[in-house]
């Protein structure tokens, strides 16, 4: 393996008084300069790390770090030779300094470095594009598409008929966009599939009916969609997805599916069909939900979930079929307890 | 967000008694115009809508629809502004009805409104493509490839070498298809992998060593894959997809697996090497169904399952390790009192 | 449905005295030529079987192979027209007599047939390209990338900047490479996507901060990594590949993950942030591992689990919430008598 070279190099350097202010602190003991963010275990002199989970407690006792911004529970095992940052929000601190070291890494742009149009990418004549625009070697703006202002089209990107992005996107390499109205500073990451039908099929002893499907998507502003995420449109109504929820990669969202505003949809979960979550949902990875359900404002469904029923605002469910967490981890413990008296009983 | 374009708009309007002829009706008390199809949250006089879960009870007491297709049981809650036409199946006739109003919608179609084979595709000098094939900016078609008749490839597909695809199907834009045959009337969605090598390792104490994949894939007619599913090759014979068969999206189809015909198999399901299964099989979300088994015909299992044993033909099973549904329903029960009890003891 | 072209073709035969010597054995009773290998059910004479699992007994009975390569426990049940060569290990002597008739599927190569680099790649011009590079139309490589030798890019593969892919390498068609350093002899598989941003937020009542994501990706040599799979770049330090390591289809890898060497991720295995797997772990499909989760070296984990604890090394573990394979099934064998009983008294 040859030296890997950084990809994200930061374009300033920061000093530990601005640090400070950043992080809510009145002054510092020390000024100096701090010139990347790093990982505890990889950070060097001269490098800011952060520390808020106890899992990370010998890493933090071994670090070279020469700052670190770290909650007070951590802070007495700071090594003396690193400078504490003393803060309850350490990561929250963390991606606000990132965001000043490395502004280019805000938003996926260009792989190619293109600047504006490539003339290798292939735009309908009917195409809307806006000014500031990059589109990359090989995607494909279909017919009466519209893409807004700044936005930035990837490699083999398809963006289907009458499609509109807003402004300061980011479409990833290789994603499809069809049937769809995508707002603003939404990012799209490579591979994802947005607009394709959604499986609908009546049943049917010759043969399943294939149910046309003649809804789109609507893809609101701040949404951010994982890689190789798919997103298919609606039978009728719209497919839809709120303000600043976050999806992340091999999400598999079906027909008709509303998601609220805000929500955080971990890898490789199944939403099925006519499902409805609220704003502010969390959902962790690989949980299925069924369809038609109704997830209310706030729920959090654990991950490896199996939803077959409504959940409440602001609950806290687990398990399949998933339940009240709480009762998820009783049961759990009740197995164990059975099965701890059911093998004395055999061992007898 | 702006407001949004409909993308699929209504060829023809339909008229009361032509609804009523195909849902076998004898006659209508009053003759109209239906524009378009829509849900019943949606719809506006001179709209069409269905209804037949029991979910959507309030939504239909609100509908303003011109008109509902609803099963008896409901049809004493449709709005008195709204005109009934009731019937016990209300979605098969919906989805007839949507068929005559939007016929583009049936397969889907070129997202560049290109005609013929676009001059910005890549095709081997030794492929066949037959008449009325459409092919999208960006495609590559490999060498002997033969595409049938009125076949639409899309934006930068590509098909392998010596790959055939039936008359009448459509291949979504990014989709690779390779090592296979591929039947008429087949609807692969975009970013589907379709014959790369299965994930066959004899492990070994110094790193493991790969078992070459020299089998193929068989995809036979009127089958449906969703976006970015995955279908391996066979090692030595071929993995074989039956007629009908309907794969949602981010299914996972494993080297040498037997799908039989008709079969229905959701979102994220995982069918690992070798597995058969028979025809009438339907698969609910996110279910694994391991190496080697056999699903009998006609079997369900429900989603969010895993397999691990053979299911007999006709049976319903759930659960990990799945089992008989109803053994799951009562085993789940029995725990569920367990765990009350466990807590009354506790609690004392 | 027309007769099936082979998609691979012998390039030689082999004489039974070879697969012989192949298999450890002194002599063949009778020396023949062998044209092909063949699954048990297909194979006809002149071609080569393997049998090594009882599921195949029937099938083994039945086969009209020329000759079987099969363990000593099955050998009396090979028909008599059937050769036997009877080893402990037939599977891994099939894997060797495969590679000597079809040298050609060792390693995926052009699905175009192109000889060098195909003029419609769109190649940045700082990118350097090795000797003995094949690049298929459509591929787009980004600035400064480095593509070694011998290696082969796919069809609307796209290489991002300052990506470096080692030699004798093969990046399937509508793979994307971003933010990564990729070894010798590793196997990418189309659709995959490499080095996209972690899915990381800081979660507010206001909608979620981005954490920004500016480390890399280190994929070691001869790693294999299915169809699209997804492996995020890390948030400061890299996500890590081991060298052998082989992943399947759609399986997701979250940013900071390390992956040791030798390790086996079957399909649609999830494996969340800063997780740390040692080497020669197995993981069976769909199981999803927690966030900052340790798993020993050696540790298996059986399919469709979900691990919420660290794994020690050398265990075998199982379910949901993941513990120790053995107790996962008392518990289990625990929960059917109590339901049994449960029905018992309920049947009363």
């Amino acid at each position: 393996m040859p030296g890997q070279i950084p990809f994200f190099v930061p374009k300033r350097t920061i000093t530990a008084s601005e640090v400070a202010g950043i992080a809510g602190l009145l002054f510092v003991t020390k000024d100096f300069l701090i010139s990347a963010g790093a990982a505890l275990e990889t950070a060097r002199r001269g490098e800011l790390s952060y520390m808020d989970n106890h899992k990370y407690l010998e890493a933090l006792r071994q670090t070279n770090a020469g700052a670190c911004l770290v909650s007070p529970r951590f802070s007495a095992s700071v090594p003396k030779e690193t400078y504490s940052f003393v803060t309850p929000q350490p990561y929250l601190i963390y991606s606000r300094i990132l965001a000043l070291l490395y502004p280019g890494a805000a938003i996926p742009g260009s792989l190619f470095e293109t600047v504006g149009i490539s003339p290798n990418a292939t735009i309908h004549a009917s195409a809307i594009i806006d000014c500031g625009v990059t589109i990359d070697p090989g995607a494909v703006i279909g017919p009466r598409a519209k893409i807004g202002e700044r936005t930035y089209i990837g490699s083999n990107v398809v963006i289907g008929p009458d499609v509109t992005i807003g402004s300061h996107s980011s479409v990833g390499a290789g994603a499809i966009i069809a049937h769809a109205t995508v707002g603003n500073h939404v990012i799209v990451h490579p591979g994802v599939s947005i607009g394709q039908d959604g499986f609908g099929f009546v049943p049917d002893k010759g043969g399943h009916i294939k149910i046309l499907q003649v809804g789109g998507v609507i893809i609101e502003d701040c949404v951010e969609i994982g890689a190789n995420t798919t997103i298919d449109r609606g039978s009728t109504r719209n497919t839809f997805i709120g303000e600043g929820t976050k999806l992340d990669n091999l999400v598999q969202v079906a027909h008709n599916v509303t998601i609220g505003r805000h929500c955080l949809i971990a890898a490789q979960v199944g939403i099925a069909g006519s499902a409805t979550l609220g704003s502010f949902v969390a959902i962790g990875g690989q949980t299925g939900i069924a369809p038609h359900l109704t997830i209310g404002d706030g729920a959090q469904i654990a991950g490896a979930s199996g939803v077959t029923r409504d959940v409440p605002a602001g609950e806290r469910w687990a398990g399949f079929p998933a339940r009240p967490s709480r009762r998820f981890f009783r049961q759990y413990k009740a197995m164990e307890m059975l099965a701890a008296g059911y093998r004395e009983t055999n061992d007898r």
